[in-house]
């Protein structure tokens, strides 16, 4: 096992995989900019290094600095958690070839599921289902032969889009005629690109992702699926695991081709293949993700995996020794961010007094405490709550319990407490109808 | 389902009854002295009512005042928690004669079980194993025929004694023959009440339990057991569950003699039956508790049971249904008392740095918070952490992470989280070894 390993991270995230560290016996090396030197990641650590100036760019992500500090402090790994550099091929590149061990796929993995066209590729090979339309740029003749043959609704995507943008939605062949060369002139003028391509529109699909855990040989598991439907512009806001929506023979089949796709690619590591699962429960691959997820705690919850623990045991050698995975009960998770409720902007302030929530069935991974600082440099995730219940029903109640007993105030702090509870409050959340448009609809 | 509950009682256990009533859908009443009016339970609760000074007698303990609030708040139970007024026969009863529901057994079997020699008699009788030695109080010629007869070492107990008073270990004859008349003696002039009895000395033994769950239609539904062997002056101050020294066909057994037992005397609610363990794996009885105990969230956390809510509901008159209790994984509670580690004396304070432990595998129950000021009137409790892990080794470093990122601090504040860590790295405790006497050994 490692003997230290760098966090080149910050918040919740940091606190997590020192926990891990401290857990398995391995020192800790905390990285921090100027605006994080109260931040309990570093309070927490065996040594702390700071990096740079708050901004991002010149500190979390400037990777010599961060080198400096791995080779400073004589770490022998380094832990990358979510965001900053965690997917950055060419800085799992650095620190391999710098002798010490990235904590997470390889490089050549990491470049290859950056690619979303080549790895839907591989997807669709091992039996992945995929969104079915044009695999690659197309022009309005081809166009209309696909959606005559996908049939409608279906949508024009910008081929150098991403992330909710540059997406049109076309509901008959007129529409198409009309919108397309308007799809093209936009993404010509946003993207300085084009290139346009037509997939089927999957209509209040909701968001199922399956977790992932492989070793250095061969071994993949499946640690069952977490529903990730409420979000707002693309950012999860509550995720569950399992889902209530999914049909146990379907999870069955999209494991093993998960668990294919994976070994076909020779994955290693965490990491999470996500998808989208019409109302028919058809599952249609979006992407994979290869490093921990924010939502990893619904997971650990359920199957009593210490999913961190192993991203650390398997990066250093050791075999994936799982016994059988039992899931038990339901867990959901809240992201408590600092941001207005209603406009969703970020709210930083001070934290004047802080009372988190607790006792049976609830955990809480956070980084702050009474008299921190929010900074406003970093994203807005102040605290996860992740509360468990025998059923559904009784974790979306515990749910309510625990958001209900967490006092957090500041001056001019806000959070979005009021709109979890708002939500598990619903008639959709609890019979489990929600879909990833369902935040926007609620919100009119 | 009841509408409002009274919680008769203070600290985390105020606060843990609050969060079950939250999930339940029940009002909540909280009740307080003058030194409790910045309590959590206080915040946490629907109403709170005012109903003395500091001393517990004028307040916790003052049954006028409290009915009092029962009355004013139109309360239609009471939750009576652990310690004060929570196995008074007579409190019991003046609540249920008033027309509300107590929320725990009934008056006449907090009686019986109040009595200890009755209450040996009926265990004894439904095959529940008694510690072997004289029925009652005894003279000399009849101790040495039952010591010759049982086995030395005995012990000579006065029959007014308890909590470890008034007690004598007997190596042989000789022995027995010098101390019985010095023991009666010290009877006279200790208790004012001369009865001896004499019993086997168990030899490092064990502290275990049965948690009980019965229903007011003859469900009666055992748990499992926890250890709680490490103590100090028979204050629980480490507990676990399973014990990793309990024969699996042995506890089986237990469990079968304690459901009779519970049948016998109409049990109803949650309790708690007490047993010694010698070193060969024999179980002598020792009591019942007729109420929730401190440490019932390990049972929570390995069998996923909430045992508090179910006190609610079998109070209401539902039936006891659960579905088979899986046991999954080891859970260890530590007490985390605000007493100075080595002289175990009290060591109130103001709290002017608190950060609670969290994250995977981590459960706190507590009622304290920055700024809060610990009242020098009631016990020393603070906080009770709560780990839980796969294995009892992985809940054991857990327990290492967990207590060593418990901050708190404050001007004369002293806890005994050190003496958690120094109890976790011993080798007996790792390997199971450790007895009742095992603190008072460590800490020479």
């Amino acid at each position: 096992m490692f003997k230290k390993v760098l966090i080149a991270n910050r918040g919740e995230i940091a606190v997590r995989a020192i926990r891990a560290c401290k857990e398995l016996g391995i020192k800790t090396v905390a990285v921090y900019s100027e605006a994080d030197e109260n931040s309990l990641h570093v309070r927490l650590a065996d040594e702390a290094i700071r990096i740079g100036p708050p901004e991002p760019a010149k500190s979390y992500l400037d990777v010599p600095t961060i080198m400096s500090a791995v080779e400073v402090s004589k770490a022998d790994a380094v832990y990358p958690g979510y965001g900053f550099l965690a997917e950055n091929p060419k800085f799992a590149e650095i620190v391999s070839k710098s002798g010490v061990k990235f904590i997470g796929p390889s490089p050549v993995t990491l470049d290859l599921i950056g690619d979303k066209i080549k790895t839907k590729e591989i997807a669709g090979k091992v039996g992945i289902p995929l969104v079915p339309g044009s695999s690659g740029a197309t022009d309005l003749e081809k166009a209309l032969e696909i959606a005559s043959e996908i049939g409608y609704p279906v949508v024009l995507k910008a081929s150098a889009g991403g992330g909710g943008r540059g997406i049109r939605i076309v509901m008959n062949e007129k529409e198409l005629r009309e919108k397309f060369p308007v799809a093209v002139q936009e993404a010509e003028v946003s993207f300085g690109d084009g290139r346009v391509y037509v997939e089927k529109f999957i209509i209040n699909p909701k968001h199922i992702e399956f977790q992932v855990l492989a070793d250095s040989h061969g071994n993949v598991v499946v640690l069952g699926e977490r529903e990730c439907s409420i979000q707002r512009r693309h950012q999860k806001l509550i995720e569950e695991a399992p889902s209530v929506s999914v049909d146990e023979s379907k999870k069955k089949e999209i494991e093993e081709a998960v668990i294919e796709f994976c070994r076909e690619i020779g994955y290693e590591g965490a990491g999470t293949v996500e998808f989208l699962m019409d109302e028919d429960g058809n599952f249609y691959f979006m992407e994979m993700n290869g490093r921990i997820q924010v939502e990893h705690p619904v997971t650990e919850v359920v199957t009593g995996v210490d999913i961190v623990k192993w991203q650390f045991r398997v990066a250093s050698g050791q075999k994936l020794k799982l016994p059988e995975v039992k899931r038990n009960g339901f867990a959901i998770e809240f992201r408590i961010n600092a941001e207005d409720p209603d406009s969703f902007l970020p709210s930083p302030g001070k934290i004047e007094e802080l009372i988190l929530p607790g006792g049976v069935g609830v955990r809480v991974d956070t980084h702050i405490y009474t008299g921190y600082k929010i900074p406003p440099y970093y994203d807005s995730l102040l605290a996860k709550v992740i509360v468990w219940g025998n059923t559904r029903e009784e974790a979306i109640k515990r749910g309510l319990r625990a958001l209900g007993e967490f006092i957090i105030s500041g001056e001019g702090l806000k959070t979005n407490i009021e709109f979890h509870k708002r939500v598990l409050k619903t008639k959709e959340f609890k019979e489990g109808r929600h879909h990833i448009g369902f935040v926007e609809e609620m919100m009119v």
